[in-house]
């Protein structure tokens, strides 16, 4: 029971572990399976009702060809599930689809399928929220009558929770998961039993209404084309499928078998899930039209633009468990929340990638890095503010929305598998066990395979969205693409610039001797410090410098000075027009030109205050000058800090931050683990 | 030619002098005059109307007692103006009305004056440019129909000029001045010449309407409220008298005779053509209705909604010489302009206030130094921001507006004067010469009729204003006013915190050896100089810090390290979680732990780039461990920066940003100027 309680206060509170107490979060498969899953299990929740949409266009009677759509379903979803269990084996260390395709294609090929990737965690998010809010939409009318409005506060909300740093937990998602797919499984036994044994007679809500077919009797290439576009639009059931291959360090040991078994039974289930509710859709009846305001007739007469199309999940519940009965609630409840439980996986998958992009340097190097929460806040803006942009231009319609999904995925599917190909090609090359290079030739038929399907159904899927849609993705992915590139070239350049010589020569210009300056405003404690520290270093040369902008001030300063005996010789400089910059900035500069090899040490004496009001009222100076102090060569800059008694608030909130959980901290797995593994792209076990 | 054609390219493209050339510019009178006197000569095209419109709510009859109004405001002029002029001479380092409330009257009642000269900026910003878009509608009819966009506008515009540094030109200052000043003269004077002697029937556009009283037959103390009200509207013809008195550094010398003599032909200006408005207005008959929708008729109906009531100025134009004239159209334009260039003196006496309340530690101590153009814009900002609301929330009808005004220049017109007659009371307690005595008594009896009079009408103000809007206005002054206190507040914490203990002790734990840690990612040229740096710098212990992030990079960094034979021990710390920062906080604070009396010395390499996206790409976690670093006791932080190529880019653009003028720059003039006349509140020259 306290389980249970603990998930609505996590997610309200969003108390997030110490990172250091990550460790013990290896997932066992019963977690990682709705962890890895709810992305490509939600799916089920709309890429049937997309297939008889699409079959709609040319009649009530093209729904017959649905069974075979959901048999190639079934023969893609096979060998894609096939394909990545290589994957996973060969290449435990979790870099994914884009660790392939950059090892084995090159990194342009690389680049591309990150590009994809990302656009690909965009889409999901709108798909999912889109979606989601239409399940909920069906037992919750509200939702539906504003559901741009519904949509984009779920979005908020996932941001704002993964601003927070909620940890992703497994049982957060175990919990909506496995209800969801209880029930779907539940459903399907439940049509079975009334259909077939009881001899009921299974009707949803839309069994009576009648289609108007926008092409009448369609046939030869055109039916071929829009079983094609309906066999696209299917295939949305194979999103998410690719994610566990970037997982594999969070699971528990055997790490790739575990991954590999989850990974089947994950297929296994969406396929079962996709075939049970096609089959009920056809033996209850359902009706949907791609332009339901028009196309869609009751008792002879188009049904109009108030009618909501519900999806065809919600109408098999309906037909089998009866409409707004308690399984039928739940059932609704419990797929809306796997969806958004989907939608939260893009913002997890988004870090996960980026930190390995970071890590290539097609992405700031801090990404890489944890706990900077400025870099990961701004990704999770990026992804929500194009997520919400998309589902205001597109209304939050899924159907609309799909049609710019399922390019990415199948771009990094294809490069994958390639990929994989050239992968065995290489070690076959090499390898002499003959046991190893049977189960090497049995991997690469697989993958090849994999890769030729894959491939096929990309340029299907290109052909027949391209116009509806998919352009945007693929403007997306160029966007993508050319900003990572730039990044690159900008980190090349850099580190082309500060690369030492390989021969170990001395700097050109070495300082033989440091001159040190402590700047003074006025004499106070922070000044003494600085003072006494400044002495500390042993400089060759020490003197207080400050600035006249006020002469009372600067006449009371030389006074104490003197009073108190201190014994660093006090300079002063003018600055007619209260000034502090410049005149330090230029007295520096002819210090650096009359003894070039002398390097110069600025000491600023600093206060540390609690609030950034305060800050404001403080510092702003010192950091004006120490900004531009930096770019004066030949200068190094010191704070010596003065703590106020304000700045414990500032402690303690520095201390609450670092507690702070990075999204996707968990699909990561910590470093050490890692390492402990052979990387796959240098060792490969070829399991 | 030249000069004309400077003015539109120094308002485009804002091309601002050299700091260091100000000295060259102090105002000779002709200029100082249209610098300081847009503000007071431009509410001339404002007040007389106010005055009529109030008068209108007993009915057209009681347009008569406008002369005496008239008179009323002549008075006060004199009085004020003869008031400041005292002022002038005995405060000539330009400290203005919070000088002299504060040195004659202590501090609060210096931050009164002061708050209420800050809400008379806002709504010096807001009335000019709600009356300078109404004369411009006169003119061009679009402006008057699109008023609170055209309004705004016109601040953005102010705003983006002030915040790029524009440098207040005297003669872009003087141009449009004389042009306005000149045109109403001409038009005074034509109206009389055709009036007297040509006998020509002057009638404004509105003579042949009629005005249906509010209240008819008003007598008693409603009247005399009434013409009190009216006597209220027509002193905004006062506001930014004091302005001059603020600026008498900027004059050339003999400064304090220079400024008297311009203030005094200020005052003779404004009142000869405030009067010239109204006896002009009632000669040709104009007339103005409160509320003209419903109680201005035109052939015996409301004239209604639709009705743009034109001020007085123009319709008295339109009488002299013609509606639609070239003279008409050049006066419109002029007065409109002398209008924003009003709001513009906001924009340039809110830095000079603050620079002299940031000195007395009210407002953030930067505002007294030159050149942080990141606090100046702040002030601008909030400025901008606050009057945008007031013309969206008055819909920049520049008579309600009027109602917020007059209040603030009251309540500082009046204890300064007061604290004038404190000033000479103090003086002439110690003077014993009699000819200066004679002087002292003469001014003292001036400033007292001075408070008298304005302390009079800043009941008056009060009692017929409060509920028509002056209360906003008061309660803008309450917030700054506790704001200041907060922040003086602050200050004076933190310095009795910082203070030094007066017997010159040690500090308690002073430390005697210092510690060296140079951080390190990998081996490159920042690297390499920071390490140089750092040897120069002869600390008692120098060391390398790593933080192992990426295991294979840190083992290059090793290998690297061993190959180039750095004399520099190099420490690695493990980070299993990716972070930098805690691990090095920890390290540090355990050291300072081990050995409380060492000073620990960090040392971080940077990169300096030229752009801010560049930015983002480097330093930040550098950024964020610094701060954390700061926070710790006992720690010294220094920058040791490495120039990328492109940091020239910046350079140049530093370069340019210090050119930056800050406004109120001309009206504050230099320092050393201000350090050779004696200070005023402490060598009074008496004169």
């Amino acid at each position: 029971m306290s389980k249970l309680t603990d998930v609505p206060k996590r997610i309200l509170i969003g108390r997030a572990l110490r990172s250091d107490k990550l460790g013990e979060t290896l997932l066992p498969k019963r977690i990682a399976l709705p962890v890895f899953a709810s992305d490509p299990l939600s799916s089920v929740a709309y890429a049937p009702g997309e297939v008889l949409l699409v079959l709609s266009i040319a009649g009530v009677s093209a729904y017959h060809f649905s069974p075979w759509i959901a048999v190639a379903v079934v023969v893609l979803m096979g060998t894609v599930v096939a394909s990545y269990r290589q994957n996973v084996h060969a290449y435990p260390s979790g870099g994914g689809d884009y660790e392939v395709a950059t090892t084995n294609l090159g990194p342009k090929a690389g680049l591309t399928v990150a590009s994809a990737l990302l656009v690909d965690y965009v889409m999901t998010v709108a798909v999912s929220i889109a979606s989601g809010v239409e399940n909920l939409g069906s037992a919750v009318p509200f939702v539906v009558e504003h559901k741009v409005l519904c949509a984009v506060v779920v979005v908020l909300l996932l941001t704002v929770m993964n601003l927070r740093g909620v940890r992703e937990s497994g049982k957060l998602f175990a919990i909506p998961t496995y209800v969801f797919v209880g029930g779907v499984f539940l459903m399907i036994i439940w049509g079975v039993v009334r259909g077939l044994m009881l001899g009921d007679d299974l009707t949803s809500p839309t069994a009576d209404y009648t289609i108007k077919p926008e092409h009448q009797g369609l046939a030869g290439i055109a039916l071929v084309f829009l079983l094609l576009r309906a066999f696209s639009s299917g295939c949305a059931a194979l999103t998410g499928v690719e994610a566990i291959s970037n997982g594999v360090p969070a699971f528990r040991k055997p790490k790739s078998r575990n991954a590999a078994t989850t990974l089947a039974l994950m297929g296994g289930l969406a396929v079962t899930m996709f075939c049970g509710i096609i089959g009920l859709a056809m033996v209850s009846d359902v009706h949907m039209a791609e332009n339901p305001a028009k196309d869609l007739f009751r008792d002879g007469s188009p049904v109009g633009g108030a009618y909501v199309q519900n999806p065809v999940i919600t109408q098999v519940a309906a037909a089998v468990f009866g409409d707004g009965t308690f399984f039928f609630v739940v059932l609704a409840a419990a797929t809306a929340l796997v969806l958004f439980l989907a939608a939260n996986t893009a913002y997890n998958g988004f870090p996960l990638l980026g930190s390995i992009l970071a890590q290539d340097r097609y992405l700031p190097r801090q990404l890489h890095t944890r706990g900077d929460r400025l870099t990961f806040s701004n990704g999770i803006v990026l992804l929500a503010g194009a997520a919400v942009l998309l589902l205001v231009i597109y209304g939050a319609d899924s159907t609309r929305l799909i049609q710019l999904y399922i390019v990415g995925v199948f771009v990094s599917f294809t490069l994958s598998q390639i990929g994989m190909v050239r992968h065995w090609n290489r070690h076959l090359a090499t390898e002499r066990d003959q046991a190893k290079r049977r189960r090497m030739i049995r991997s690469r038929a697989i993958n090849s395979f994999g890769a030729f399907l894959t491939g096929v159904v990309l340029v299907v899927v290109l052909l027949t969205k391209f116009t509806h849609g998919a352009w945007v993705a693929l403007l997306g992915m160029v966007i993508f693409y050319g900003t990572m590139t730039a990044i690159r070239k900008h980190y090349d350049r850099v580190a082309a610039e500060i690369a030492v010589p390989d021969e170990p020569t001395e700097d050109s210009v070495r300082p033989s001797r440091v001159h040190s300056i402590v700047l003074v405003s006025r004499l106070h404690r922070p000044t003494l410090r600085a003072l006494s520290y400044a002495r500390l270093m042993r400089s060759d040369s020490l003197e207080a410098l400050s600035i006249n902008v006020d002469p009372d001030e600067t006449k009371t300063l030389r006074q104490e000075w003197e009073r108190r005996g201190i014994d660093v010789p006090l300079k002063i400089l003018d600055s007619p027009y209260r000034e502090i910059t410049r005149p330090v900035i230029e007295y520096v500069k002819r210090l650096r030109k009359e003894s070039p090899r002398d390097a110069v040490s600025v000491i600023i004496p600093e206060y540390v205050v609690g609030h950034w009001y305060e800050h404001l009222l403080h510092n702003q100076s010192a950091l004006r000058l120490k900004g531009r102090l930096l770019f004066t060569p030949g200068v190094m800059v010191t704070s010596v800090a003065y703590q106020l008694e304000s700045s414990e608030a500032a402690k303690k909130r520095a201390r609450r931050r670092q507690n702070w959980v990075a999204p996707g901290a968990v699909r990561r797995g910590p470093v050490e683990k890692r390492q402990k593994e052979p990387n796959g792209s240098k060792e490969p076990s070829g399991k």
